[in-house]
């Protein structure tokens, strides 16, 4: 589930973002940890290592190679090219979401706009519905790892009532050799147009309203469907994660507490075994690009993942109790409060 | 109350910024300054153990973890990862005060196009617009911790005069999992529709005109309601906080005046017991971030968020007066001035 | 006046900025010599101080307060800082332009589809763009200085011809505890409404068209009173603030040219008494804060503010050129140069 | 192909961006393994005159040198002007693939509202579709040097089918000294109109849609010309690739493992004849850059450019399904299964 | 010319960027040549100066000063607000390109419903276009020094035919303080509205078409005009300049090739008679500020400005193409090659 803590941040209020600090779920220690597990247990190998297995000479090897790594991983610019990725991942991450077809706007008009309490009426408006629901799975489909697990095959959306046997095979029978999420959404544009035919939308500006609308609605679906196919340059994905891992790589030597290059910088010498600040290091720019591996792909099945199935079920939901339910349901008409 | 004080700061005058310095209300002092004590009681506290009640060895000990500590806490990339962080953050702050639906276009439409001075009309007119802001309480009682206060039940929206005991026990009736924000509009679309029928609104035009209105109103609430679901990843805001909160931590010892670690710097030692540079780092950095605390939810009860209670009652009031008292009341028609 | 200086820099030629830095309007010096002086002042004071009061005990504590923090200074983040934060209020700086609100949408429309030769037809077209531009000067009075200045009182704008006698009165009379800038463009929609009627307007696909204008037009209005009513949070302006004043204070003591520490260095000593690049840094910093000062109300009265006043008088002016004038009064067509 | 990875790295599991590191299609690797190669050579070579060939004078000269060469290479702010340089050219690219005209809406449009089963209306609704496509052909072979090798001349469209010889010599009788992309649209929008005198089309409001999505379709189209045609400025990109080659020119020799300077420094001198540090660093370096040059043109035909043939061919492909076997082909309507 | 080259790098292989800094035309080196000669010299009088006209005292001083300007002139945070500057000013600049007024919508509307084949209805086609186009020249005129040279005087605009005598008339008695270029578009207005009353334009949703896209028009050409009026504050620019001048005009001094301060370091001094790092610094940083300089006004002459002369000349003969010749002259309807 979307891990949702700005209700617990709303006042600024003293050691206001401390608290989030102790979640577990969706947190960084729980991305992190086994990273975090694997860095440490190669940082105590290397340790061990030089303290109990070199001899004198090799010792001073090493101790050489790991001033020099010391030396170097600093020219590594980790925090600039992650900021700058992060920023860009952002981005497309929100774009994603902002790109989920809402079937709202859609099925106000439907009902607004599709007339007839009858049995005709009801099958035309949920229909339309349908029809756009279907499209938005089918999308979805291809793209989110939950839904594909809900509907492995399209015989369980047919199970699900997002769709009929015939419809199915209508789709089958169409040949295309790219994803036919648009083709639900032509079937709407043409009961529409029969709906106006038959006088159920009463005039052509509703017709228009509805096919405005249904643009909207695929113009959404179409934008998912691209930002899933075109990623992030692969290029770059890999120069981000070249750099922070061959950050901590060379942090593995270099970061060893090694005896000082001087003979007065003993008295000075700190051998803390355990590396504190590096591994904090670790947690702030690992956890960073953690951030960018989770908003690269928001529908997957992470914690912090859009609910793509949930979100599936409230939108047929909706769609039918608005333009079916509340059809000119509508509570009686009262003076307010104010009327004057 | 939102703090305005651009007014205040209009003309760029000689040390302009240096009055907003002196503010209480919304200012940074007030926001940070228990979190100062906080770090000044520990700050001492070390400081105190250092210097009465260690032995000269553990001092010695302290001393090198206090140079370890400072050399480690300039590692930390803070200036650049709150830099990121913040932008972003007041990137959707900003976006979400924009979708906060204002009633101002919806209610200039219903005055001009759906007519009638009768009892009819004004109810027709009142309760469309009673029904959009009915919609906008029933968002932001889910987002804003004030607006909830206010109205902790749907029997206080009811009191309040948003909504009838009616129209309550209809939504009550309608079943769904998620947020019934949308509820009201879906009346308001049939009620539009149904006033279309009466000959109320007076052609199909003015219809859609209301329609696209009122979809431009719904993706607002909608906007809102995502803003508030799809918070920036929790994962993000983690590795921000650690960041500060490790740096500080780490000053605690590492900015500690300690005895310099060489004799002949003993006559350039500067002990200023209080540390006043650390302390503004404090400032700005934990301001900084204060910064973040504050605009990531704009909808709680900070000084500087949103006045959602005072906004939904200038929408109720306006919207009255401009399809009531207002409609198709026109001051006369006079030649202007420069009438030639 | 606006500085305009794009046309002298059209082509990038030998120097081209050069000649930007000798001037006087709405300059970096205009605007910060005062702090300037202020700043050199003390500095020299410290000087003074130091070189001539002292003792030469009080010397040495005063050149290692010197040392101490000059250290630190460096510390302070400022260019991270003022680049976000400058950049965020560039962005805001350019919304608030963008959304100044301009008739010629409006009047153009106007101009075309409410007909009519005669008296009346003249009347309601002045009277439309009347209600429009009265509209922004009642937003602009609340946020702009200038135009305050200019119109003291709500009588002032009768005088100045923006509004009649009577639709003042009908202004009071209606009581509203916030900004009333809207309730001329609900008489507008109300007066088009009306205009239909008569006929003046000849079909509802015009009547539309003036309807979604003067939504448009509103909308700007509603932007620029939120732009003024929401400020950037005072804390952040307050953090970046603070961060240069504290980084300038340690200046004063931290760039004075005291003694070197070690006897070696005093072969490489240079005094220069005038701190040439602190006052350099002090003109570059100080002066990117000003940017932000300037930017951040653009409806002030500095050099660079938009010219709020000249604006009101070329919207009046052109909106009844359009829709009165030129109204129906075209040129006499001819076949053109390149006719075949 | 695009390569597309985010299904891969849906889930943030452990090591997540691990894998991606392995792969060789569309690398990093594969981009920059031939600079790679060049810079390992030329740094071997130096290496082997520093070692093998000069006298000891002259390898002190370049030792000298070396030390000065690394000293200044720090200066160059290369992480700061790629992130800025890269951030820019991404935007333009995302703006790019948005661009791409799709002709999804307009088929839709099509379909749904120009009418007849006969010939006469398949031959329309399947011209109106094969225009837009034409169109889009068009431009592309003017900026996708893949579009242009399949059709390297305009006979090769009529070859495929997007356009037949009468309308090819029409194209070529129009004499215009630019790109005449937008004559098919032209075209379209005559025969839309000529289809509404036809009664093919019903209603105004229909065509007034067909113009619509028309415009739309138009304005990406023109969107991609302008943005071939608009670089990012020439200056610019040489500035950028300017700071990194002479970096990387001065590593040459500025990072070879030359004596060090003083003689205690021999003790703990490393010399790895390999300089890893600095290959990792042009790895990371090189491949920002490489970055740059992937998106600055993302119609060539690298492995990550956008793939307009497969694109066109979708197009044609779905447009021609969509007005033609689709067009009001509906599945026959049944009640679904949640119909109370 | 407008220097395109992203055709030379669509694929990025070997040394892709390699080539573009070998062209001269619209390169940093053509654009700053004469800033680096004046740099070159300055630096090597004082080089002059330094090595032969001092005597040993004054040289002891140059050098103290050289070392102190060199410790300074690195606390200039050039890159810094550089990177934030020139990324701003690429977005305007990319704004005013999109905001280039094209007439290619307008022309298709116009073709599509204005109709009539006779001289009437060429006549009304080609004046509207005519319109349009005049008032984006009028619009050049005033901000692109190219255009200004073309059309010195409005005289010279009806001779290139862009208006005619009588509209120059018309134009010339309408008074206004400011710039006229929105009277041609609300003859536009008018002339449309007539086309509609003598049925040339058949129903009002064509006309409301025609207008909604003279709106569009108008639009870009009141941004075009903004863009000019309300440049970047000066301070920001100065600031930018200032700080890139002052840096350089230290690096004359502080990077001279003075004498080590230590006796011990004259063994590794380096004496390159030429600063070649600081002179690529200079191109670097220079260079960048000249990108800034190059597209803070991107209508002026310079090789990367837009071509605005030929883009005038390009929509006024696609305009009369798309509304005269092109007008219903349909290449005949035929069945395409995949017709079943």
């Amino acid at each position: 589930m979307t891990v949702s803590y700005t209700l617990e941040v709303a006042n600024a209020r003293f050691a206001g973002f401390t608290k989030l600090l102790f979640r577990w779920k969706g947190s960084i220690y729980k991305l992190l940890y086994k990273e975090f597990l694997v860095f440490c247990f190669l940082y105590s190998l290397f340790s061990v290592i030089y303290r109990c297995i070199l001899t004198t000479d090799q010792q001073e090897l090493f101790e050489r190679a790991a001033r020099h790594c010391n030396k170097f991983a600093k020219l590594i610019p980790m925090s600039f090219v992650l900021g700058f990725y992060i920023t860009q991942a952002f981005q497309r991450w929100w774009g994603q979401y902002t790109s989920f077809p809402l079937p709202d706007n859609l099925m106000m008009v439907v009902s607004g706009n599709v007339h007839g309490m009858d049995e005709r009426g009801r099958l035309l408006r949920r229909t339309l519905m349908r029809y756009a629901n279907l499209s938005s799975v089918l999308i979805l489909r291809s793209i989110s790892t939950r839904v594909r697990k809900r509907f492995p095959t399209l015989e369980h959306i047919v199970e699900a009532g997002f769709m009929t046997e015939e419809e199915l095979k209508t789709l089958n029978h169409l040949y295309s050799d790219f994803n036919k999420y648009w083709m639900p959404l032509t079937w709407f544009a043409n009961l529409a147009s029969q709906a106006r035919e038959e006088g159920r939308v009463k005039d052509d500006i509703a017709l228009r309203l509805l096919m405005d609308e249904l643009n909207n609605y695929r113009a959404k679906c179409s934008m998912l469907f691209h930002y899933d196919w075109i990623s992030i340059p692969l290029v770059y994905t890999q120069v981000v994660t070249l750099a922070v891992y061959s950050f901590f790589a060379f942090c593995l030597i270099g970061r060893q507490f090694v005896k000082p290059e001087k003979a007065d910088e003993y008295k000075v010498h700190v051998d803390l075994y355990i590396p504190i600040f590096t591994l904090l290091e670790f947690f702030f720019y690992a956890g960073w690009l953690k951030v960018g591996e989770l908003i690269i792909n928001p529908f997957g099945e992470d914690d912090d993942d859009f609910e793509t199935n949930q979100l599936i079920d409230r939108n047929i939901q909706v769609s039918m109790l608005a333009v079916d339910d509340m059809h000119q349901h509508l509570p009686p008409l009262e003076k307010d409060k104010y009327w004057m």
